[in-house]
């Protein structure tokens, strides 16, 4: 059982700790790393050496473990700005007990005590069977999970590190697009905009940020949350039409229709997979089509796909600092003693915005998922409310200055992660 | 036929002035009629009234046009940092005489004697072709052609207004998505990024810039200049993927394959587009197809769409001010009496960059097109040459502080455009 030890405890645990990021990358995951690595870089008594998984718990698992230490600092310290996850990521769900015991065999090999483990509900579960697990075998370990994930679905906490970003980099780009649609509407009347999020709306709704007036772009927004018709949408679409001549539109990846059917999988005579693939992704062609066959308008398709994740050069100066504060706060927890918990972000105030850092157990953040209040959207749920906005705002201010290179383009960092000697047999994948 | 009057001439003409913008919009087409406009200000004796044409060309055959003096100074100032087109601009290509005949009518009755004309090289030969039929009818007319073009396709000029920040939007991206392929290949395998260029791959060739070392994305780069068969790109891909596990693929909306043919437009077992519409645009989703299904690892699909032509929060400085001097120019050289000509940039040194401005004739410019010369390329055709790399740097460098609201999102300025009373009959469109 995951549990809090008593700060009064006197003799820390002491040995090796590991940092591993999870799932799709964010521009800010290598902020809450670079906060966790440094903030652990203080305490050498406890913390005897800093491991990187890589490619999250595959690393693990494969026994593919790197050494902070042997990374230039100058690196460690530009992880702060450099998108996307700098020790590898995966999307390897850990599911077999005989995976689990594979996990505490490597720690248990390399002495690894603390696990600092970056990611979404399912890498919090993961870290939660481990930390129990590790329990049950009487190996003491202490588990401390860091939130991350764009989707701002995670239970427990005010929102995610991640999420900021994407919606100043996805509110600021329909804002320019619409300025296109704007210009040029005579030949480029309607713009469909697809933006990511398969259950939750959170990051479609931020795009709504760009609507300081009724004309502003996006005019229309459709979120999972909200089921719509295609006809409902048509009559939507042609009455912002007939108002402005031009309709620029969200639309999120896991958008449905009435009956609960993804959008971009009910195929028929719209549809744009010649495979018969059922993925994600292609709702925003999907609607494209839909409007310049149905509606008789051309459309243009505009798809950030992973760009809207790792856009640093474009990113929340406040979800950048928020992200390495949450980095930081793991390891402050795990001095404590905390395990079998995860950082969350606390809110406590809007004017001005302060934002503190709580916890919440990781079985709740497992089992929990956050998905867009209905009073954040708007009466007819096409565009966001004044609530939604107030939240909003905080998280998407300041700017981030990124290190250039003289070529023009951004210097990011690069970790060079040579990989320990291995002390285990080969992993067999279950 | 047009003419360059002798700046010795004291008589100097003096009239109104229009100013239109023409096609795709521009991150920094606003900043050339910033540049224009204000220059012109300082001329009250030559310029007597500042009107806008709403809507390019189609603004002036409409008789819609609006007074720069009676939108607010200080909007006119933040055009510098506004993308898009604020005047509004078009597509319509002028044919008919009947056409040219009403816009001297229009011109006329406006007593507009000064024609200031942003766009690409048909927006060239329009203005050509409404100063040759003026001159004929003995209407003292001035005309300007002010570059524009993301493209970077026009001829008699070292580079366009708009190119430069365009490729510093798509390096950086293709940077970044980079970052995201090389953390999550084990999922991700494959990225394909489709960017602008119908003929020209400038642009695709300027994502080359991110791929400072060999493994750096983009692995592959295919320009229509450069013609490949399927066969081919997949040994290329698969190359890569067996060297570094992933790649990462810019691809041209005009890339060809070998025998000459659009592959957005080849279809068959690929095509994505259930209404067989001959669009330009599909060919990332296309090619992305085509690795699914043929080399059977995941691919993902980014399309910037039109973000890649507004992206102000990410423009290029220098191309920004040069925008700002070809607008100026345009003005200066109207004051000397030049017409019939397009304001050039010169090119004249490297290290340290310098660029100043010439003219050429507006039927040069208007008959040519600056396709992709072959050694700016590498051997292989797939990556750029340390030529381009020189060419391109220099275009690209500086940040532009863009205002920001404090809702974190930047402030763009619009003009009011309050229509002018009509002078003359309704259009009738041939």
């Amino acid at each position: 059982m995951a549990k809090q030890r008593s700060t009064s405890i006197t003799s820390q645990l002491s040995g090796n700790a590991v940092f591993a990021q999870s799932g799709g990358p964010t521009t800010v995951i290598n902020s809450s790393m670079c906060g966790a690595v440094l903030e652990a870089m203080k305490h050498k008594k406890v913390f005897k050496t800093l491991y990187g998984a890589k490619n999250g718990i595959l690393g693990v698992l494969q026994e593919e473990l790197f050494d902070f230490g042997k990374e230039k600092l100058e690196d460690l310290k530009a992880l702060r700005t450099t998108p996307a996850a700098a020790a590898g990521s995966c999307r390897y769900k850990v599911k077999s007990e005989a995976d689990y015991a594979r996990i505490v065999e490597v720690f248990s090999a390399h002495n690894i005590r603390y696990f600092f483990y970056a990611g979404g509900n399912d890498s919090m579960d993961t870290a939660d069977k481990v930390s129990r697990l590790a329990h049950e075998k009487g190996y003491e370990l202490i588990a401390v999970g860091i939130p991350k994930t764009i989707d701002n679905d995670l239970a427990c906490t005010d929102h995610c590190p991640g999420f900021g970003s994407v919606a100043k980099y996805n509110a600021t780009m329909i804002m320019e697009a619409g300025r296109d649609t704007e210009a040029l509407y005579t030949a480029d009347t309607t713009t469909v905009q697809e933006v990511m999020g398969r259950n939750a709306g959170w990051i479609a709704a931020s795009t709504g940020l760009a609507r300081r007036e009724d004309d502003d772009a996006p005019h229309l927004i459709y979120v999972p949350e909200i089921q719509v018709s295609l006809n409902t949408m048509a009559t939507q679409i042609r009455a912002v039409l007939k108002r402005l001549g031009r309709c620029v539109i969200t639309v999120c990846e896991g958008c449905k229709n009435e009956k609960g059917e993804y959008l971009s999988e009910i195929g028929g005579s719209f549809s744009n997979d010649a495979f018969g693939h059922k993925q994600l992704g292609g709702v925003g062609e999907y609607l494209a089509n839909f409007i310049e066959a149905e509606i008789g308008v051309k459309a243009r398709r505009n798809k950030a796909g992973t760009l809207q994740r790792n856009g640093m050069h474009w990113a929340s100066k406040t979800d950048l600092d928020e992200a390495f504060m949450c980095g930081q706060e793991a390891v402050r927890q795990a001095l404590k003693g905390v395990s079998g918990y995860m950082v969350t972000l606390v809110r406590k105030s809007n004017n001005p915005y302060t934002c503190v850092t709580g916890v919440a157990k990781l079985s709740d953040v497992a089992n929990g998922e956050s998905l867009l209040p209905r009073d954040f959207m708007d009466g007819p749920g096409t565009g966001i409310s004044k609530k939604f906005r107030d939240y909003l705002a905080p998280l998407v201010r300041g700017e981030v200055r990124v290190p250039m290179h003289k070529d023009g383009l951004p210097q990011y960092a690069r970790l060079k992660r040579k990989l320990l000697s291995r002390k285990c047999g080969e992993w067999k994948k279950s």
